[in-house]
């Protein structure tokens, strides 16, 4: 049964060339840490690794022991530069086997799309002894190994695949939040930030300076998994900020 | 002199709990990487953490010592979860002093926005013996310690500060790129990628799949930091699709 007063963590591993080069803008991390967020689960930290065998296996293997659960999008394709596979299963200590199920489900996604190819055959490679991810838009499965789940990097298909576990790992109690706007600098707020954050207990609260039209602003951020304390906070900040002459904006200024 | 022969990197640190919770979308990692590739730096991996010391020390020290370069975004505003800075510190082993330059600028800048405030000095905190790294939008400057550079979250003045930084840091050969385009999917021509790729000695070529109103496509990135190699490469590639009768779309497909 699932401890709800824990913190539970996950960790995410992004793969591929094309976000390290700049050329592709990745959206995984902020899909993942939301879905993550509805589940009850923390993520505490994201790396972004190239398609190279031994930045992968490191980093796969400093973050599963660590946290609840590990995450990586990307390299699960057909082509030669798709190597999460092989580098999760040398991590793991463990060989790559043909899953059978995922083989089927590959035959029959491709009977009318041309067969099963050698290149195509790759992707029902899985470290030996891992469980599938459905993947309701290419055939290609996700996998799951212990703690450690590999999804696909196109962030549509990863969607589908997070849609698949949805509500089927344990998590804690979700994060709460709230967001306060106000047209001020954060510099002439930053005492009144820093006491009501102290004040209550659990609560973090985050400033997200911006400017606009030549107008500073900033949103705050109120965090806290009680929802009493949270809206206790929320109340004392709203007002510390009108005592200073700044109007809140409830939900933030977009 | 820079060697331009040998291969330059650089990591970056995100740094922030807006980041890990989704609500925030990152766009200084791809920011970043666009610049550092037209500085002739490769970027090897990033790391996102949250605004916690331990987690930055600990990338801090990693990341720095691998890494020709190590960048950091956010956490070096006013407010009391702005901890870049001291953990930064505490990660090189040196202490934290005000930069009398930093506390210059900053006069001058808050002379006519209600003045120089204890929340606005901790902008002018660096660890001690940093140079700084001007900022043209809001006064508070950037940071560089030897070979770390503490840069802004907010994406203009992240751009603000690479561009100050622009031309000053060694960098080797530029590595470059061409995108070919083309209606396949990948798993059909999975063997020709490969064996065009082996068959150019210092090429990569990444395969980037798509899903399109039912149409499977893919866009294919050919590196090398060698133009002529690049050409050759890009031009058997498209050879290769076209003798499949698969037109390629030089450029790549939007």
């Amino acid at each position: 049964m699932a401890d709800s007063s824990r913190i539970y963590t996950a960790a995410l591993i992004v793969i591929g060339d094309e976000i390290l080069s700049g050329r592709t803008h990745d959206k995984n991390i902020a899909q993942v840490a939301e879905w993550l967020g509805t589940q009850g689960i923390r993520l505490s930290e994201v790396r972004v690794v190239a398609d190279y065998t031994p930045a992968i296996v490191e980093a796969v293997n400093t973050l599963r022991l660590r946290n609840d659960y590990l995450f990586t999008t990307g390299g699960i394709g057909p082509t030669h530069d798709d190597i999460t596979v092989d580098a999760v299963a040398e991590a793991l200590g463990v060989g790559v086997v043909v899953h059978p199920d995922a083989r089927a489900i590959l035959e029959g996604y491709y009977e009318t799309r041309g067969g099963l190819t050698e290149a195509r055959l790759r992707m029902a490679r899985v470290p030996d002894g891992a469980e599938l991810i459905p993947n309701r838009y290419t055939g290609a499965p996700g996998i799951r190994y212990a703690n450690v789940f590999l999804m696909a990097g196109v962030p549509q298909i990863t969607a589908g695949m997070l849609d698949a576990l949805s509500g089927t790992l344990e998590g804690g109690h979700k994060l709460l939040s709230e967001t306060v706007g106000c047209w001020v600098q954060e510099s002439e707020i930053a005492e009144l930030l820093r006491d009501t954050e102290a004040a209550f207990e659990g609560c973090q609260i985050g400033s997200y300076p911006f400017w606009r039209e030549g107008k500073s602003g900033a949103n705050f951020v109120i965090r806290s998994v009680d929802a009493d304390v949270l809206a206790a906070c929320v109340r004392e900040l709203v007002r510390g900020l009108e005592a200073l002459e700044r109007p809140a904006f409830p939900g933030g200024i977009e």
